[in-house]
């Protein structure tokens, strides 16, 4: 009998090609992952993600739905499947789910994280993990841009040329722009994103923070419906896809997101003597 | 006139052998950090840090000197030298210092901070930078073992075979261990280290921590005077050189150590709404 698995994974997308299998040689996720489940399923297995990530983007909880016939426990699904995983991912959750689950489609929101890290010297310490800028940025200003996006809209402007999406039009639930320290973290939850859509984002709002440009160009970004009225697109070394929400029916696991930079830190600072 | 110049690096060492120049082929932060020295000073330099790192250890502050004759702004010294520096090293602060400074020499004690992920399952995120341990750890017999290591003690059950102090007496100033939700951090100062000194005793404090054997068992390994009597090496991926200190007069630059796990992040934590 044909039963369906669905597993939360994190990974450090530094040296992958983004999410999605390529042709051979090319190193993505998706084919590692496939690669050390067939290995413990004893058969090829496919799976399907509930946001492909970018070259050199991060997860802390990317939801992926796989069909088996085979019976195994769900530590087999995790601890099993992690022996076959290279250090940079990592399954954190596995749990049966009913047919009707779809990773991508059954998903009602996602979120990602942006971490800027605005200091004098570039960071040595996860180089790959944040997006560095030596300018200093006005977190204020870039909140009030950040505003302009919420909602419904058409996000043309926020669209990579070869985004295969059927139509530009998405919605924007939550965008939180916060500091901490030396790092500037921006939360976005929306029903779904369009290619780049955040990283481009990010521009905008990393332009804006600069003083480079006023805060009302957000939002003249936004009405132009036009990618190249917009800004540059951020690296991608700074994202994270933290979270998809799914109909509670399916009883998907879920990760608690943290208030820290980094997306899996889930615990309040303590105190530190000298 | 031969000036002397005191820089603070940071590192992620996971692609290197160690601190220390080793012979052709093997990378080691001093060789690139005196590569690109001497692309500034446009003669070869040598340096000298405060501290040795092992293979895969990091550093969020390690101090160094050098000599030079040439005359250059301090911008030249990070901005300019970290042109020159692989990602995974950078020059975070420099000064000018006087004749009589010694990274080494000088240094009054040095603190180090070791980083553990007690989790489930493997961090792929940050995973050359914190030590894993599916089990589950109990901070309070930590703490109480690592007290038994503060002060001036012959800590010759946890020093390495290879050691080249001339002595084994140390003083431990601080041990502190923490808990900071899955993190468990280790902070720890001494006048100096011997080698390997706090990965042993991070492996004594997770055997007692894990109830492995009792809290007791610190104190008969300390009194043993005898290394195989000691525990486990922890491995290197959670370890940081994260301070060195000097006489005031001398002005070395300093960088605050965070309460967060990460050492080179120094702010609160901030809400988060959902």
């Amino acid at each position: 009998m044909i039963k369906k698995v669905v597993l939360v994974i994190e990974y450090d997308g530094s040296e992958y090609k983004g999410w999605q299998s390529q042709k051979f040689g090319v190193p993505s996720v998706q084919e590692n992952v496939e690669k050390a489940l067939s290995k413990i399923a004893n058969h090829p297995v496919k799976v399907v993600c509930a946001g492909r990530t970018d070259s050199g983007v991060h997860a802390s909880a990317q939801v992926i739905h796989f069909e088996t016939d085979v019976q195994r426990n769900e530590r087999s699904w995790t601890v099993g499947v992690n022996t076959y995983l290279p250090a940079s991912i990592s399954v954190v959750a596995a749990r049966y789910v009913t047919d009707d689950f779809h990773a991508r489609f059954s998903a009602l929101t996602r979120r990602y994280r942006y971490v800027i890290y605005s200091a004098p010297f570039c960071p040595a310490i996860l180089s790959n993990g944040v997006t560095w800028t030596y300018k200093a940025l006005n977190v204020e200003r870039m909140s009030q841009a950040a505003s302009f996006f919420v909602g419904t809209h058409d996000f043309s402007s926020f669209r990579a040329v070869g985004c295969q999406a059927n139509t530009p039009i998405r919605t924007v639930l939550n965008f939180q722009v916060r500091q901490l320290g030396q790092y500037i973290v921006l939360d976005v939850r929306a029903n779904a994103f369009l290619h780049h859509m955040i990283r481009n984002f990010a521009g905008v709002l990393m332009t804006v923070g600069a003083n480079e440009k006023p805060v009302s160009w957000a939002k003249e970004v936004l009405d132009a419906k036009d990618r190249t009225k917009g800004g540059i697109t951020a690296p991608p070394t700074g994202l994270y896809f933290v979270d998809a929400q799914y109909p509670e029916h399916f009883n998907v696991p879920t990760r608690p997101l943290g208030p820290h930079f980094l997306p899996h830190v889930n615990e309040p600072a303590y105190e530190l003597s000298s």
